[in-house]
């Protein structure tokens, strides 16, 4: 069969990637696709730039969007990023042009995912992505085709290895966030401006895609309850680690009744668990199906290999053919399942307060947590302090978010208390 | 689209299960497959049995092959199992039928999957293995597809429920090998005739599958070096934890200088790594990618819902349709990479012996030892029984198989060793 001719915008540590992949194992590919893949044309701001990979006998494009229209090009790589502009208008122009496009661009699915998922279907291309989420990891395949004969009822991931780097070294070395966060910079972990990660952004997008695919619903990224790690003190790990548990940036895509739960945010999970296993820059994905029970993932989420691993595995099933539902089903045939607020969620909590240590205090604060329903699994205090601050935690049983907050907010007012309360979901993990 | 009429030959659990779970997930799936998927007739032995779901409407047959030739069946389900007889002449017929085959059987697949794939290959049939290989995991999927980019350079897995529960219970509650099994036969975790689990070859026919797949060689069931766990004993299961290890039967395939190697074993594996946390029935995958890096997989590797999961994958996947090698690449163009017999593998060993404790023995072993180029990591010998047996615990560095299985020749006709030498491989995991 022909060869198939590959265009890539975007020629950074991914896309170098993405060209080096194809060539280094070009013979391999070719027979697993049953064609050669070659790429016959790119685009980069800088064309002299060395990037330690030929681009000779390639088009250059000094516009992306160059690529939709090359007749050298049969499907188009995006690895621009970023979720509108020139990424979003090169996805459009090869769309139209009637080109499968492969894209590593989680913002830009998360943003107009189904937009461009509904132009891919009027035009009868695909529309690849497995790189958008958790890198080398297969997960899109998996929760699309591999457990597609299941209701799944529950995903959960670690999805952003920066934070989970920081995570783990701010446990193994007692450091603070923002001392491992300058370290991690410092070593290339983390970005100049790390915001994207540490605030949950990045593994927000990845998990509105997760949660569209496992409920069969439209991306809908706005629905997706995004809190990062900056607030995660030192004492709060070490508080995790004495009760059992291990502090994770969780993305949790969950059914419940009414609905869907989507949200990020900063979950103990018990130390036994699958979750709590995972260290440094790994990335990882649970996913429990009615008839195939817990699945578990686990790889690099990141980097030049892994992500190139999946935009080249997208671009060898463009070559061995079939339709695909970019979604897991037509877009017509999604449901239209709502997202459930936060103030809805039941779950478990921990909450760690700082008091002065004076009698009558525990009394004020269980007061309110009756008052509010919320019923108390466990209580730590250590050592005794009269007069001076001291930190309580609190663990509880399953409440609800909405009591929680309101008694939260009247703990806070409490002439004791004296900070912020510190308030940590727990997940199974 | 057309429905999808699916016959259904074998109607024990598993067969039930996917019966079922058509039935259960019935709109989800066609949204999903993009047509409605129907069992339209089923074979089984005992028309009369009670099996928990509506067989109505479907036609039935007392031969098998019938449904190869039924017109009313598009896709033949084969859940028979056994690697010859009824199933492999239903499989057979089916393709010559041109009709494509979804199976559970790794035994079929382990010895005749070369053939039938060189059939399939021929009428341009699907033949979809997914559910014979660690059930509900996509693990076929997952190499055959996810890493199809990727040269592999190692899969290790662990394969078989059977055999990691009885290791787990033993090493849990420190008994020895025939009482758990027994327990786990009265508990209906282990067969009457265990064999096929605990001498390994269930998990060799897996490994034969996927080897083929992740080194793109024709599938070689006899090429696969198989031991199983009747000879561990409670006793090296508490060395095993004293070292830090833990003991798992594993089916390794591996890149090596020359070839590849394809063996079953008990090993050692470290307590860190991820093979090593995957405890009772469930089976877990790990597959190093030059691209993609390392990818684990766990999940329920047997039972009605899992297969069935896997299977259902597969008749979602022949809906949606494209043309996927049967074992990676066209059987043309597979590799002929030669499979390299065990003395030639080269790796640590934990060697135990039961020797009479009096001076000079200790000298006797390390002398053969050296005299085959064997060089020692660590030694262990607790406590003291002049004239007695005690075990003595050898930790090898990386030696080859050859000089190993030479030094035990001799070292079990040393009049102070009592037992035959007690050898346990050990992995990274």
């Amino acid at each position: 069969m022909a060869v198939l001719r590959v265009g890539v915008a975007g020629l950074g540590t991914v896309g170098a990637g993405v060209v080096r992949l194809l060539a280094e194992n070009f013979s391999v590919i070719a027979a697993r696709a049953g064609r050669e893949i070659v790429v016959t044309a790119v685009s980069a701001r800088d064309v002299s730039r060395d990037r330690g990979v030929s681009l000779e006998g390639m088009n250059w494009h000094a516009d992306p969007a160059g690529l939709a229209t090359d007749p050298d090009v049969d499907v188009v790589v995006e690895l621009i990023g970023g979720a509108d502009g020139a990424a979003k208008s090169l996805v459009e122009a090869a769309i139209l042009a009637g080109k499968p496009v492969v894209t590593a661009n989680k913002a830009l699915l998360a943003v107009h995912g189904s937009t461009l998922a509904e132009m891919a279907e009027a035009a009868g291309v695909t529309l690849g992505f497995e790189a958008a989420v958790a890198g080398g990891i297969p997960v899109i395949k998996v929760l699309r085709e591999g457990l597609a004969g299941n209701r799944l009822s529950r995903v959960a991931g670690i999805l952003n290895g920066t934070c989970n780097y920081i995570l783990t070294v701010m446990r193994e070395e007692g450091k603070d966030f923002s001392t491992v966060l300058a370290d991690a910079q410092a070593l290339g972990y983390a970005e100049a401006d790390p915001s994207f990660d540490i605030d949950g952004v990045d593994a927000a997008h990845k998990l509105a895609i997760l949660a569209a695919l496992a409920f069969g619903r439209r991306v809908d990224f706005g629905a997706v309850h995004v809190e990062g790690i900056r607030r995660i003190s030192a004492l709060d790990i070490s508080f995790a680690e004495e009760l059992g548990y291990r502090i994770k940036l969780l993305g949790i895509a969950r059914e419940i009744s009414g609905g869907v739960e989507v949200r990020v945010h900063p979950a103990m999970v018990p130390k036994g668990a699958l979750l709590a296993a995972v260290e440094g820059v790994f990335n990882a994905v649970l996913a429990e199906g009615d008839f195939a029970g817990t699945i578990f993932l686990q790889g690099r989420g990141a980097g030049a290999g892994p992500t190139a691993s999946a935009v080249v595995a997208d671009l060898i099933d463009i070559c061995r053919g079939g339709a695909l539902p970019v979604f897991g089903a037509r877009m017509g045939a999604l449901a239209d399942t709502p997202a459930v607020p936060m103030p809805k969620h039941v779950g478990a909590f921990f909450l760690r307060l700082m008091v002065v240590d004076q009698p009558g205090v525990l009394a004020d604060v269980t007061a309110i947590l009756r008052d509010c329903n919320v019923s108390l699994e466990s209580m730590l205090q250590h050592g005794r302090a009269p007069g001076e601050a001291v930190p309580i935690v609190l663990v509880t049983h399953e409440t609800s978010e909405a009591a929680m907050n309101e008694a939260i907010a009247r703990i806070g007012k409490l002439a004791s208390v004296l900070e912020a309360p510190a308030l940590i979901r727990i997940e199974p993990g």
